[in-house]
């Protein structure tokens, strides 16, 4: 199926059956349960122009899975949904757990993707980048090495470093990564495939820097310890002048914003040349020197899950939470939604019989509310309103950060949707090593919003905790069942009319679903991961 | 002195010495202590053009002190600064004690100004405000009411109420101000004689629905005390579809919003007409129904300060804390900043030695930092950078939110500042009730940054605990008195040259300094302030 025959499956799906693999081995499903499916989507009928015919990277599952286009099409088999997991769960980073399961129907495709990748990180001497920039006056430069990457942060690094003394040094991370697209696949299995080169390339220009700094702020800190006894020597938080203090995490945090940023550009530059439909939420789980960083731009989620402990790692954005940001756009540039929406929020349904009373609203710059008169332009439906069980933009996109969707427009005005839409993650940190202790019972899960729409955070972690207690502690295949019983818990089983009912009852998710379970114990020795030595797994026990 | 003088002796602050009352009295201080002086400023030299002469409120101080004139000018020696009180505490709304002191010739005048004031509230039926609206159609509106106002939040309301029986309900608020002002002292004034009338007309128009849910909201808490060793009815957070669950709480900070936006657009409306020079940093506490809400535009600040702890009731607005929403604005509109600065923040000062080599910089997206070859672009200034101590905008503004300010452009470009500025606060509630005890020493304390400049919160929390423990529980001074003796600690001892020291040493404040010292007691029963029966203040004890 090429791109063409997807965009237009999802542009009529509200109003038609479904088509497509599921219609070939199946009765065609009650025009209903369509509905509900559709309920669960990001997206529900925009308007999006064919630019381009070609696409660049074709329909496929996720690398890691190997998998064959027989078994693609195998695990698109919308009325059995089997849940998918890697054949080989001992060769994932760090043994993370995954699984995955296709939608009832809503699209032809699994618009989730995923990565999972280990990034081997370089950075050359600031000598030979500058003589890459520089050219042939690369000697008028040379006296400037090692001062230059120092002042740059105002703060007193070592002088050198072993890893920089042959003008290189080096480092391993692990990225995993959740895309969970809309409107089409085609943004989700682009950044699957290329967002890890982006966080590669930023961390790699900073690498020096970063390397140093966590050298001298691990040292700190374990001075710090030595000392606790006596009063704290002022080393930390003295910031000499008015230079900004830069901080090891902070240089990560900047790599992966600028990452989102770099992707998103990408994509429209490609979108001149190729075939791009859609957007895609995007999470990414990068573990690098001893801690997890999230990085999330739309709805899928990350939790921490210990034994102790559920804690959010990210925070969803749709425009229910990001109302303010979304209004506040519009009343900068009112032409964005012209004469076809009310920026406003109000405390209930307006109709003509409203006319001159009174009603509550919130605008851009209000946490509370405040009353008004009822005017005709508040009659106008909200740029953020209730439709089929999700708070959505101009009637269109349930969404509100992620990548892609350069050319989305709303269905009757054909309003842009991008400019309010924000590829710019919110990136949280976890010091493993600031938990009291971490066990294998441990984990971040990372899950797109099919997962979540049906599953509390708390039952997530209960749920992945129960599987990992009855699973045998040597075997490399242990965060993949827990994966496993998570995804299945979410889609539940098949009844009639393409609904999914959870065990516990009550609707399941019809959506795609995609989840993570990722080892805190495994992510404390990223360069131990993949390889064959079993031992291994055991001797890392705390 | 006029206006129009003001604002020529601020534009010459920088480089010419002082002039006004202090010269008629001392000799001319040395310019270096003047540039001292004016590092405490929020404001160094934008250009202000004058649009208009009369000025509609001239020069004075706060109404609450009931100054003379003679009064009011010997309040404004620059080298005595004179630490001034009210001259009847027992008439402070709620007892609240106030202090302020004047510059060391940082302008001619006190530029911070102040109010206290007992707000009554009263909102007519709604009948009657949609009659005002309707006109001569009223007869076709009355069969609206009761629900109209419970129907607007989507929870089922109280049909009636005691106070709307007779079309009306009533209630009494207490609003605090403190009004910070920057390149004249004519937006700080207006503010301070006009944005309660604001706040007041805000909470009217939904005292009705404000006063229904206070009521319903305690009667839940108190059912749910009751019946605490059960389980939750669930009658809170049961939100009927999907309509906004609307608090009283929503309901004041929507007023208080709403009402600092309003004031900016009456000062912006009456520049038409009258002048009034400068913009001013805006906190306003107000109690109401057993709550305090602290408004913050700006960087004046508001602490709690119990017995048990020092907690911030505000956040700090100025170029360093809302870098990245300036940038942003920058990012969106570039002629904003022209060719004139630079958008990004870099990690140290660039100059022409430093093209092509590497630098870290923060975008308006950035909380992390990423590394970047330095171009020619990046040499112009920074749109933030550190002037006389302070981050400031454009070079000209160290405050990033208040009032006024509409004719403020930058002196060399006349790029103009307001476009930048916000006037939206940021709203911060303390249920009193919820404290586990409330005792005669605890308060609130509000001041402006002639204050935090020089004093940690936990210097004031001590500073005003001490001072309330050693005096007399039945005096009504006594808030006063803390007050004076915090003022007095910011402004320190005069010493050589216009430099001020503080008793424990180390410089003091030179600038402008208020503060008000909130009792939380009294906050609890705000109807029975300022009456004379002296013995209402000990019955209140806790």
């Amino acid at each position: 199926m090429d791109g063409a025959m997807i965009a237009r499956v999802v542009r009529s799906a509200i109003t038609r059956v479904s088509t497509g693999i599921a219609d070939q081995e199946e009765p065609t499903p009650p025009r209903v349960a369509m509905v509900v499916d559709v309920s669960d989507a990001n997206f529900i009928g925009g308007f999006i122009p064919a630019i381009v015919e070609k696409q660049k990277h074709p329909y496929s599952r996720p690398e890691f899975l190997y998998f064959t286009e027989e078994e693609t099409a195998l695990s698109a088999d919308q009325s059995v949904r089997p849940v998918i997991c890697p054949k080989q769960p001992d060769k994932m980073p760090l043994y993370a757990g995954y699984a995955e399961v296709v939608n009832a129907g809503k699209t032809v495709e699994n618009e989730d993707q995923a990565c999972a990748k280990v990034l081997s990180l370089m950075q050359q001497g600031s000598e030979a980048e500058e003589a890459a920039e520089v050219g042939n006056s690369r000697s008028q430069t040379t006296d400037r090495r090692p001062s230059d990457e120092d002042a740059l942060m105002g703060i007193e690094l070592e002088s050198s470093t072993d890893e920089s003394a042959n003008g290189q040094c080096r480092a391993e991370a692990v990225l995993f990564g959740i895309y969970d697209g809309h409107a089409g696949s085609g943004a989700a299995l682009m950044a699957a495939k290329c967002l890890h080169e982006h966080v590669k390339s930023r961390l790699s220009e900073v690498l020096e820097a970063l390397l140093q700094l966590d050298r001298q702020e691990s040292y700190v800190l374990a001075r710090r310890r030595s000392e606790s006894a006596y009063s704290i020597t002022g080393s930390e938080g003295s910031n000499p002048g008015s230079l900004p203090r830069i901080t090891s995490e902070s240089l990560v945090i900047g790599a992966l914003e600028a990452a989102f940023v770099d992707m998103d550009e990408q994509i429209a530059e490609e979108k001149q040349h190729w075939k791009i439909p859609g957007g895609c939420a995007t999470i990414c789980v990068l573990v690098i020197l001893g801690k997890i960083y999230v990085a999330n731009a739309g709805d899928c989620r990350a939790i921490l899950a210990t034994a102790g402990e559920t804690r959010p790692m990210s925070g969803d954005h749709t425009p229910a939470t990001e109302r303010k940001r979304l209004q506040a756009m519009a009343f900068r540039h009112p032409e964005l939604i012209g004469a076809s929406f009310s920026r406003l929020e109000y405390s209930r349904c307006l109709a003509k019989k409203d006319l001159r009373r009174k009603v509550l609203y919130r605008d851009w710059f209000m946490d509370g509310w405040a009353s008004k008169t009822v005017r005709e332009t508040d009659l106008r439906p909200p740029m953020i309103s209730d439709r089929l069980r999700k708070k959505r933009l101009l009637h269109t996109i349930g969404v509100s950060r992620g990548l892609g969707d350069h050319h989305l427009l709303t269905a009757d005005d054909k309003l842009a949707i991008k400019p309010f839409l924000s590829p710019v993650p919110e990136v949280q940190v976890l010091a493993i090593r600031s938990l009291l202790s971490v066990t294998s019972l441990d984990v971040v899960i990372v899950a797109s919003d099919g997962l979540w729409d049906v599953l509390t955070n708390e039952d997530a972690a209960r749920i992945v905790r129960s599987a990992l207690s009855s699973s045998d502690e040597a075997d490399p295949s242990r965060y993949t069942q827990a994966a496993q019983e998570l995804v299945a818990a979410a889609r539940g089983n098949p009844g009639d009319h393409y609904r999914w009912t959870m065990n516990v009852g009550g609707p399941a998710s019809t959506d795609d679903i995609t989840a993570f379970v990722i080892p805190l114990k495994h992510a404390l020795a990223p360069l131990q991961n993949g390889d064959d030595e079993d031992d291994d797994l055991l001797s890392l026990d705390s």
